[in-house]
């Protein structure tokens, strides 16, 4: 890969979040920004000006050119759910890699059409789920998958929430039926759903029960709720979603012998550097008056941003594919049907009155 | 009260927890151990002698000479559950102010029979739920009450877990159905339902709902499980317990302002100093890399452990009563009685396939 050419980016559309992702190509050794399209092509032009684009970017006035561009390798969708499908299944069909915003898509059959679609073409799919690449996950799964000192999962609870002030409560797209219809669910507990199954292994549960009591906004979003997870072997998960909390990013997990914690899954504190917790053979002392040992604090340093490393990481199977003629990898669009099955599940029984769904694969 | 003289208190039996309970009533400066009764005298002999009571202690043979004892202000009851109706009302009618053990009852209707003895015989109920009574619980209540810094109760995980050994889960009297019938939820479920209500301002939730597939042992006793508890305004609570888990102790509160965690919530990690952590106004800073602000740990010393505190104001109380004539005081006897009306919502729950269960105050 050292030797071969950077995996060049075209951006469809001019999101916000698409401002992290850009500067995350720019960091990505294996990675630049070849082109960015936009409905306004004066909009396109500003935003590349504003985010500092190399000279070189192609600038278009529609989604349609960058996915027409033969120097464009592979794109970047972060448009609204609701455009997912058509705009991820066009740029499969024109051979780009397809680095694809979460929620992924409206429901898993939606989802199935991409990464149908991806597959038949040879593509690469990764969902842009940042924290999975952060050194600091793999160093907490060392630690969930050691039979030693985590044991065996018993217990899992994650909250992602955020508090969303008036502005975005009443005109961002994650609060539009028309556009982010899975509201909270999709943008919070989306990342929630995916830690519960990380911690599992990628194992799905056999059912999902939607807590009591989500809240909506008028139009029927999703502005907070949540689920318990079920393995039938004693293995219980929840999760607690929402855009009306103070900002939480937890993943609390009990294992038979051992215990992980980490407060800022989602986006840590700090840029360079990671906290996570874990204490194990945890006991009480003389008359039970104190508990040992006390958890440790494990920090984890990375020398680039963990969206900077997802960028690395997709842009290096691309390059296989490419370069080698790799098939692409299997892994990424495994984890995010999983993800997309129990997103779907927690709405099912949100509409089912809160009853039990099983999750069929 | 530095006027009057200590409550002189009578241990019934000669459980394990009761040691601790006992070095905090020789700690706390009201209270003092006037007796303790066994079934057998030879093992309550031995037992004064190994836990240092005073010389002056009267040793009996019966729980009952215990009661009879006019000596005796007040008992402590660490016998097993299914023997506190029987107990703690002949202690209530012989007028002793009664510290109960937890779990406190098999139900809310044998608890509602101690609490009616208590108060007609107007003597002094409190359950032996010790971190009520650390200094750290008030200072993380002020923040849970400040509007400002936490703002609304949005959601709140509590897990309260420890690891049976072969012993444990064989002999102990927490998973033998004559003895502990709740099991897990009685023993541990306790402390993380206290926890969900102490956040809650002691409002009752209107639905309780276990999660799916609890662990049993062959006796069907309750090993591990949880439940949702909802309150129909959106605030959601969410709780695991477990012999079959390592110990974990924890309380992660989202409110729409700030955040509140607590991770030895039952026993502090240390004897004199116990740590928690809040965050507020969280927001994600430029281009959404990093989070501010981290959280801050809060340290907060004690002077003397938290049983003896629970000590402490058990005899304050019953000294008011003793010496100035109050009445008992009804915030204990009441949230015991909120705590039970969950608990026994989550077994029946689990009883009705975890079908939702309506508490009906």
């Amino acid at each position: 890969m050292a030797e071969s050419s950077p995996v060049r980016f075209g951006i469809l559309g001019c999101a916000n979040i698409a401002r992290k992702v850009s500067r995350a190509i720019a960091l990505a050794p294996n990675a630049t920004i070849s082109a960015v399209g936009s409905r306004s092509i004066e909009k396109a032009t500003a935003y590349a000006k504003e985010n500092g684009y190399p000279s070189t970017t192609k600038i278009y006035g529609s989604y349609e050119a960058v996915l027409d561009d033969p120097e464009v390798d592979a794109v970047y969708v972060p448009l609204p759910t609701s455009l997912h499908v058509k705009w991820a299944v066009l740029a499969a069909q024109k051979k780009k890699h397809v680095l694809l915003e979460k929620p992924v898509a409206l429901n898993v059959k939606e989802l199935d059409v991409i990464l149908e679609e991806c597959e038949s073409n040879g593509v690469q799919y990764m969902d842009a789920t940042m924290w999975m690449h952060h050194p600091r996950t793999a160093k907490m799964k060392e630690f969930l998958s050691d039979s030693q000192r985590f044991g065996q999962l018993k217990s899992v609870h994650s909250t992602f929430a955020y508090l969303g002030d008036t502005e975005f409560l009443e005109n961002n797209i994650r609060v539009k039926s028309d556009l982010d219809a899975l509201g909270a669910l999709g943008d919070a507990g989306w990342y929630s759903i995916r830690a519960i199954l990380w911690t599992s292994d990628y194992e799905l549960p056999k059912t999902v029960t939607a807590l009591r009591d989500p809240e909506f906004n008028e139009a029927g979003v999703i502005l907070s709720c949540g689920a318990s997870l079920s393995w039938k072997d004693g293995r219980v998960a929840t999760f607690y979603c929402s855009f009306l909390a103070n900002m939480a990013m937890d993943i609390v997990a009990s294992g038979s012998k051992g215990n992980l914690r980490v407060h800022d899954f989602v986006v840590p504190f700090q840029e360079n550097v990671a906290p996570f917790y874990t204490v194990e053979g945890s006991w009480v002392g003389e008359l039970a008056t104190s508990i040992h040992p006390a958890p440790s604090e494990h920090q984890v340093n990375t020398d680039l941003p963990q969206e900077a490393l997802m960028v690395k990481e997709f842009s290096n199977l691309v390059g296989s594919i490419k370069g080698e003629g790799s098939k692409p990898e299997k892994k990424w669009p495994t984890i995010s049907r999983k993800t997309q099955l129990v997103v779907d599940a927690v709405k099912a029984s949100i509409e089912k009155g809160f009853e039990p769904v099983e999750i069929i694969y």
